[in-house]
């Protein structure tokens, strides 16, 4: 397959375009590294960076920029942040790498579980991740053609506890190969409109 | 109690207020009707109707609105009126109301069933109500002073059935009686981080 990987440089998206390019053919997209550069809060960004890069099967976004801030003092503007780059920037993804995923092919969002299990300074990726739910369970029943989307919803890595643990009381931290399984079930598999919990669970 | 109420004209929001009118003091907020004019997408519009109000014990919004369109041609702009009106909407009374509610006041928030229960043309009302139940869940725990937070999530009623079943397909709508019960548990119980699903289910 032909896979379109943005984010491929950070601790997940270097996971999986490391699993994945064992058996495919991976474009990385990342703001100033990769094959092809874009910057997903810029939606003519995103459109130019599709038409260089034509037809795929898959596209995966490991990207997206959030604050964290406690809700008394969250400013419109940093609540924009959230909305404009984790979520409409995923979202835009979708809908302008539409008319180049080819038959059979598939998105792949990230979320993570603090709409479903808050953390304090968490009210932005709470909004946005459970935005992402939304947005992927409504898309995939509106795909044509056996596209398919899902979304996978990782909780705080191994790799980064050290700094995010104090943000995860009582979280367990997941290893990175758990994350990517979501990544190729959703790629690899026929899945569409799942949420892959990746080391957590709705039902805690 | 002294009950904020923005949207008190529309069908969800007659019905509330006449019920709690019973035996609360209510303060009918609409854009152009009730006793005092707010216009929930605009920030300063919302700060200035706070500061004409006072304190108040608790806050119900029943307004806001969203766009439908096909995945494939929804554009940024129709994305944008759910999230600024809608979503943000909401979120603004919360975040500009805090300093004006009172020890154990609530705020009262309405979504709908979309996000777990997609329907065509939807996207943007999923992820504008995934990102409200992220949102209540996660501010909830931030709260102090005893105060609460619920979203109030009512498929379609049987006063809009006729407009709206063409769109909600198998679906049962549902007594406005039974939604107001959602805006008076959350007003007059003590429960908080709730999403309060009238006539619809998760396990569906």
């Amino acid at each position: 397959m032909r896979i379109v990987h943005v984010g491929a440089s950070g601790v997940i998206g270097k996971a999986v375009s490391a699993e994945l390019a064992r058996r495919h053919d991976l474009i990385a997209v990342g703001r100033s590294t990769g094959d092809f550069q874009a910057d997903i809060d810029n939606p003519s960004s995103i459109s130019r960076m599709f038409s260089q890069i034509g037809e795929f099967d898959a596209l995966i976004c490991t990207a997206g920029a959030v604050q964290f801030a406690p809700l008394a003092d969250f400013t419109i503007e940093q609540y924009a942040i959230g909305l404009q780059s984790k979520l409409m920037g995923q979202v835009n993804l979708v809908r302008l790498g539409l008319e180049f995923l080819r038959e059979e092919g598939s998105f792949t969002l990230t979320s993570g579980p603090t709409n479903d299990d808050p953390i304090s300074l968490g009210t932005s990726s709470a909004m946005v991740n459970g935005a992402l739910e939304g947005f992927v369970r409504s898309a995939a029943i509106e795909l044509r053609q056996d596209r398919r989307i899902n979304l996978v919803s990782p909780t705080m890595l191994e790799e980064s506890s050290r700094l995010y643990s104090p943000y995860f009381q009582g979280s367990k931290a997941v290893a990175t190969t758990d994350v990517v399984l979501g990544y190729v079930k959703s790629v690899e598999g026929r899945q569409t409109g799942c949420v892959y919990r990746i080391g957590w669970s709705r039902d805690r």
